[in-house]
């Protein structure tokens, strides 16, 4: 029995390490065509990264140590390798955090060899984290559930079985998830394109909605559980997310649905206080004025993209990591769990 | 000087009658290609409305009555041109509202000539109707202010000006409105196809948003009033009105920011005890799985496509029509304006 095979609806592995370079499912390509490609150096991984081809807080902290450890097979300078992969994105946390392992494991003397094993034990270890937090965030979810998620969270964004959607994941296989619902996530549509592409080749019935459809499916009755990831958690519990989290949790609040937030521990961040402190990616408004290369709205047309927003910790339910669930997050049951 | 010319930031008339055929500028093609298509009967009218060709609950409503006026100029059995219109679409109530009062004439024996002269009625009514609303709308709004729309309430939603848009061209006018943010809409893209387009072309600066912006956007303090149209409002105030409204409604209260319904009382439908009454239209799921005709989301994925909801009244600041303003809209005001 394989090793992905002993764990139901859970078959996609999109970050893989093959000895002496890493290989990349091109999200950008999906649902459409399955395309890998090859990265062979830290500038490629970089690429990557900026270009979106690898997406997800864990997925690019994961690339990320794999780009160091291919620095240090050839030679490159430590530090420059660092310096440019940090600059790929700036509101992920995992992405500082996989560079500052990679960076204390330099510090200390590794070889290359030394280095590429703890690139391989931060892709090990996210998996296994995310199969704990599937565990617990599953236990949280009465029977009959219905769930909605957002943006995409799954094996893709990850080492595999992802952070919300692998809590989807273990609900649904532990039959206490009847209904899975996923937004399409604008502008970029990770849900429309990957969560849904995810969802469908491991198995699980879900039905795509618009986004600003959320508030009438949740007046409707149908979801009881509002499950999403994070790029970056403070202190005090807020939560930076994809674009459109902070809309889906207020509309939560108001129907009295339950809001959980799923992440490893390296997605939060304790040296920033909360999430007004968070930088918050602009990306180009050509998202937003074009589709499929097309100019789709009218030449001269300004537009405004934020990819991501702050959910205050008020609206969180409960947020669940490797290491335990915090209910009612606040900055004293962070400190309590995440501090010095 | 013309009719138009004297109104500023007002040039577009996207329904017209051209003296024995309906001339309509086809909303599916915006803004990629401006086309116009003439509808010769009734049954051209009701395929132009379902398809989208014309929509917006007013134009809808106008485009019917014109169909009517054509049913009797070729002497069509009036009951069944009346019963195909009618079923042409579900919520907005302007359609069933326009082909009451062409039923009303014919029943008291209107030739051809009097029903075509009761569609320009209805017509020049409505414009006449969204200037009143600008000019009462704007009137609500202090100085220095920014503005959120949704989907398209302009010139092409009505006979010209628009509703919640035609507030925003009068709000500009006079100097009061600095701000205005449109949502893109989806699946449609109504804002970011149409309501854009005619804000470029009328010369009004305007940024447009993922739809899920919209919260981040108000937290950010840019906004004062969300500013959306109706399909349909009941008699206790509640809104029917294109998806991701009620999500706007219910990010607006938790933001403070204040929210603003502008329709003509043709929308009003007293009939129609709440919102919870309002039959909500779904429309193909393909509209969410597709995108310029092709396939965006994995085969075998399933999507819920309502496009329309309903936003209750105590989430309403105002209801603006040509008839008056009712300041936090309730059965006791709306009876008190439109009961009999």
């Amino acid at each position: 029995m394989t090793e992905t095979s002993m764990h139901s609806h859970d078959s996609i592995r999109a970050v893989q390490w093959r000895g002496d370079h890493l290989r990349l499912l091109d999200q950008r390509r999906l649902p459409q065509e399955e395309c890998w490609f090859d990265c062979h150096d830290a500038a490629e991984v970089t690429q990557a990264i900026r270009d979106l081809a690898v997406r997800g807080a864990p997925a690019i902290g994961i690339a990320a140590a794999w780009g160091v450890a291919m620095a240090a097979r050839q030679n490159a300078p430590m530090d420059a390798a660092l310096a440019m992969l940090r600059a790929a994105r700036p509101t992920a946390v995992n992405l500082m955090w996989a560079l500052d392992r990679m960076k204390k494991r330099i510090a200390a003397g590794a070889d290359a060899g030394a280095l590429a094993a703890e690139a391989q034990a931060i892709q090990d270890q996210d998996l296994a984290a995310n199969r704990k937090m599937g565990e617990l965030g599953a236990a949280l979810i009465a029977a009959h559930a219905g769930v909605l998620t957002h943006c995409n969270t799954g094996s893709l964004a990850t080492a595999g079985y992802g952070t919300a959607l692998g809590v989807i994941r273990a609900g649904v296989a532990a039959g206490r998830i009847e209904r899975v619902y996923a937004g399409e996530t604008r502008p970029w549509q990770q849900g429309a394109r990957l969560t849904m592409w995810e969802l469908v080749r491991d198995g699980i019935p879900a039905q795509l909605i618009a986004d600003s459809a959320a508030a009438h499916l949740m007046k409707s009755g149908a979801v009881q559980w509002v499950i999403v990831g994070a790029d970056r958690i403070a202190a005090n519990g807020d939560v930076a997310n994809k674009i459109g989290t902070y809309q889906l949790a207020i509309a939560a609040k108001y129907h009295g649905v339950r809001f959980m937030v799923v992440a490893p521990s390296s997605t939060i961040d304790m040296a920033t206080g909360t999430g007004e402190d968070i930088e918050i990616e602009l990306r180009d408004p050509a998202e937003l004025l074009h589709a499929a290369g097309q100019r789709t709205v009218v030449e001269g047309a300004h537009a405004w993209n934020p990819v991501f927003d702050v959910t205050p910790a008020e609206l969180i339910t409960a947020i669940v990591t490797e290491r335990g669930v915090i209910e009612r997050p606040g900055s004293i049951a962070m400190q309590a769990m995440f501090g010095w």
